[in-house]
């Protein structure tokens, strides 16, 4: 049974998934369709790489991603299908939002859609039902793409930001904050310096005092804040019980500096 | 593998979309369970009637949709199963939700469900548990409603509002309000005057301006309204990477009136 | 077609839900994944408690319940898996989440999850993926759990408030408040009174007045409060067409004094 994970910013309110979801069906029935999430911030193709990139990692090899978050719809950008060399496979537009978590897997061939081939009714603004879940259907019911998919290899290639890493100073960014105010950086665990207590924090240029480093939330007193590495693998500043969104006014692209004693991992 | 489709108001907070799959599963598990919306505006069955019309068009054409908005829940209101022509099946109450859907397959035949024949334990307020997914749960496995349906000809037949289409001037009403604030209008593609450049619009009174008719949302400046046919078909008022519903202030159920130059298609 | 009934307060902002069942799909493909919800107020266990006692009782019978309401993950707090006479099974953590829906289906083994064993890398603030995902996914595969499971009995028994029953008279609370704003109590139907018309009530204090005692939501006015058993079988505070938390400003975890002519059932 082939598996089609699913990542947009269509939201829960509207339809805009099950129709989605409904035109893979026509193509295979006898699938898992898995949500990723539908919530990611609206437009926010950064966030949403990032997401795709932390996600994916967890799912089987054979898994189809269809990414949809797409503020050109419409327009000239072209539609992508990603092979990887792990075998997972990307279907979305081409603005980057696959990037980071292709690379990841290894990309191994990158083909633009040809809309024109696929003979569908196609609107202007809802190329995830129209365009992408059409693509995915007849890749997982076997049909043959036949000449929609076109050798591509100038494709938006997004670089999640990276920390700047010196001794004893860390600049690293929000790339994400959850649900529960959790700030997730984009410092991998590997980039942590190793016997370390504390930061010292800086953000957007207040000083918030000194955070300790530690291995799980209630490590601390609750509605103490604390750093600690997350099931994404990543630094994040949390709170426990509480939110470090909300008690650091810290949203998503916010620049964090962590001082600290001693010398990086990779120095 | 039969495709059951859900559309309530339960939300996603509480576990009662759950429990009516539950009572699904005990009938049959190798089901495809899609939801369609679990979010619409509570007890606002004049816009769930309008996102199940649209989204239901994409499904194949052998699925059952259990929907339940439901504001008459315990009182004399009956449950309906209604079969249309393309083979599309919908079940819930009998207040008008369905029809508008219903209508776009071509209705066959609708039946009543005497719930007493159901032999199971009814609540006051959870028919979609106790009621329809029963009945959904016993059409996809076979087993034979026998006398739970009795033919039924009184059912409420909701109209979805229709624009007033006149020469140079359209009075059309946001029937639903998506996630990005786009504001979906009543009014059809094919009831758009050909070739036009934009519209005059007044809402509520107040003249808003003059705002291009386009084809994709980038086709007009970042934070710049526009009117283009979204993926349902339906014109709608956007704004490019922002919201119509929050910059104009809409909601589902406001009046807008457009004016142009030119006649429209119907005349 | 095993089914998989999956409870915990990871939002639906964030991918952490997907992370939890693409674990599952390594293990097993044909599964049928049922959000119960993800939307439980964040580290509320005596809520969670009660809409997964509410929720489980409609699932089958051989469903596995994956649990994961954890304010204590990464600290002592032991993993569960709770086996029901009933044949339902609850896979999460020891702070008395799943017990409440245990004991109603009858406790008949409780083992506790020596992660050691897993074999499988553990993250500190993650479990939901990274342990009772994998041990749900042995369930249903059929793998032999071998020594990861340890009869264990000095598990939490969180008991739900109980209702204060005297003539006359009952002090009751609200476990939860739904999407509508009803708020439902811990007072059981089989609790209430028989021929009942009304109730006068306090709230913190307050008398909020006379309220009746209804079948369903329409027998009163629109924007009427009234009493009635929902589909969760307990007592619930509503408003016919609007949000009783927000009319008397309820959350869980208040208190209701009930006051009443005659006597209760159970004297």
């Amino acid at each position: 049974m082939p598996i089609v994970a699913l990542l947009t910013d269509y939201g829960a309110v509207d339809s805009y998934v099950s129709e989605v979801k409904a035109v893979i069906l026509r193509y295979r029935r006898d699938v898992q369709l898995v949500d990723i999430s539908h919530e990611v911030g609206r437009y926010n193709v950064l966030e949403a790489a990032f997401v795709l990139r932390c996600a994916s990692k967890t799912f089987p090899e054979d898994t189809v991603f269809l990414c949809v978050v797409d503020p050109g719809v419409g327009s000239h950008r072209k539609g992508l299908v990603i092979n990887t060399s792990s075998g997972k496979r990307f279907v979305g537009p081409d603005n980057g939002l696959m990037y980071p978590a292709a690379e990841e897997e290894g990309v191994e061939e990158v083909c633009s859609i040809d809309v024109g081939r696929l003979n569908v009714e196609i609107s202007q603004t809802f190329h995830g039902r129209d365009v992408f879940a059409h693509v995915v259907g007849m890749m997982i019911s076997g049909k043959s793409l036949g000449d929609v998919l076109q050798p591509f290899s100038e494709y938006v290639r997004l670089e999640l930001p990276r920390p700047d890493i010196g001794a004893g100073r860390v600049t690293c960014q929000i790339l994400h904050v959850d649900r529960f105010g959790n700030s997730i950086t984009n410092l991998h665990q590997s980039q942590i310096p190793a016997n370390l207590g504390f930061f010292d924090v800086h953000l957007k240029g207040r000083n918030i005092g000194r955070i300790p480093l530690a291995h799980y939330y209630s490590a601390v007193n609750p509605g103490e804040p604390l750093f600690l590495v997350g099931g994404t693998g990543y630094l994040e500043l949390a709170v426990n019980g509480g939110s470090a969104a909300d008690r650091f006014r810290i949203k998503a692209g916010d620049r964090l500096i962590l001082t600290y004693q001693g010398l990086p991992p990779s120095l």
